[in-house]
């Protein structure tokens, strides 16, 4: 199964002190973003992958989704999401995205933030989504950039002559990656963006959009800390069709 | 129009010592990856945008294509490639791919080898080339891949425990690159593979596979100086069908 990283006391503690996690979807930089790719919610049966706190769920359900499920492998976040809301028409469950299975033809969009690289195994897991939407579905999704993810030592460097440089390295050694955020020993999956698409492809997607997140001029005058995005994409979001 | 770079004589001494040049496709690392995303030649009509001396444009035909139209903007490189063979169907003619027409509907397979990233309007260039495919006509081309263009410093560095990298920076800043490769001023243009794939996507193309090349152990083994292009990608390689 995948690593429950949210549920160690020390990353729990630290996750939620982010900005995602406090303000919810307006926390997050790269949500307007990833909400443009996003279809209109009125009546949509919609699944989220990997829920978290369930921001997205009650956002989806705010713009007329039909119903929400959302589903997260932490207790803890599930624990907040369901005391978050009282409608019926959201459903909050605990699944492991490595093993999940969803009954075939049952959603109009699956929507997933910030999890798949957290996956091992995402042909399956493409291969799973593909037969859960009808046909016109949509899948939207936010993943760890494969640049951010690549490096052995992902973290800003300085070069010679002082410049700010992202130390590349290993970007085409995919596979498992260890590193230490909010806790020690977070795993993630390395894959390039070659290797999404053409799985997504293999499913029988039609790849909408793709967009390696740059934050917009008015985003790093209202956070300055944003404008060291420029230099290496930190997601990558993507629209695909079925 | 786009930088004639080719005909420059100090590039163009050093670009015809290249392995690529010598050999031809055999001398290209990254072409057995891109033949396996190309369909069977027999009986197409190909259009090759940037055919350098027109090793692609010979083997096309050797493959059975109807005819071949190679396009180059160097008339230096086009001179080498009418001396090489007298097939009558294949013609080679100097063309800028910023401001090419082609007659619409009158090709099975535009191909294109390392040239895209010496074009500012890509755009541009993407809707004509659809409109000059037969419906389930393919494009299918390589172009230098934006982690390797991106880099105000383009080269191999080394970080503070003596460990190879490439230090990425200005990723998300699209735009002209200026670099010293062969002869000095070299212009090309920098896109995220977002925005390439969006733009394929906006003109109609549907997504059919994206490659970010990386060589096989067979390949390092024979030649070990590609042992460092695992650790970033030198190669973006795309097949889109209309």
């Amino acid at each position: 199964m995948a690593q429950n990283i949210y549920d160690q006391p020390e990353f729990f503690e630290g996750y939620s002190q982010l900005g995602r996690s406090v303000e919810g979807l307006a926390g997050a930089a790269e949500w307007p973003a990833l909400q443009s790719m996003l279809p209109h919610m009125r009546d949509l049966r919609v699944v989220d992958l990997g829920c978290g706190f369930g921001w997205f769920c009650r956002w989806a359900r705010a713009q007329g989704a039909a119903h929400v499920l959302g589903l997260d492998v932490s207790e803890r976040m599930l624990g907040r999401a369901r005391e978050s809301t009282s409608d019926a028409a959201i459903r909050f469950e605990m699944r492991d995205l490595e093993t999940l299975h969803l009954p075939a033809g049952q959603f109009d969009l699956t929507y997933s933030s910030l999890a798949l690289h957290y996956i091992e195994d995402v042909g399956r897991l493409f291969a799973m989504i593909h037969r859960a939407l009808v046909p016109g579905g949509r899948f939207v999704f936010s993943t760890e950039h494969p640049i951010y993810m690549a490096p052995s030592r992902p973290g800003w460097s300085v070069d010679g002559e002082g410049r700010r440089i992202w130390p590349l390295d290993s970007y085409l050694v995919e596979g498992r990656r260890t590193t230490d955020w909010l806790a020690p020993g977070v795993v993630k999956y390395h894959r390039t963006i070659g290797t999404t698409l053409n799985a997504l492809v293999g499913c029988g997607f039609s790849i909408g959009h793709v967009e390696e997140f740059c934050p917009s001029a008015q985003q790093i005058a209202e956070r300055p800390e944003l404008a060291v995005e420029v230099d290496r994409p930190m997601f990558l979001l993507v629209a695909v069709g079925r």
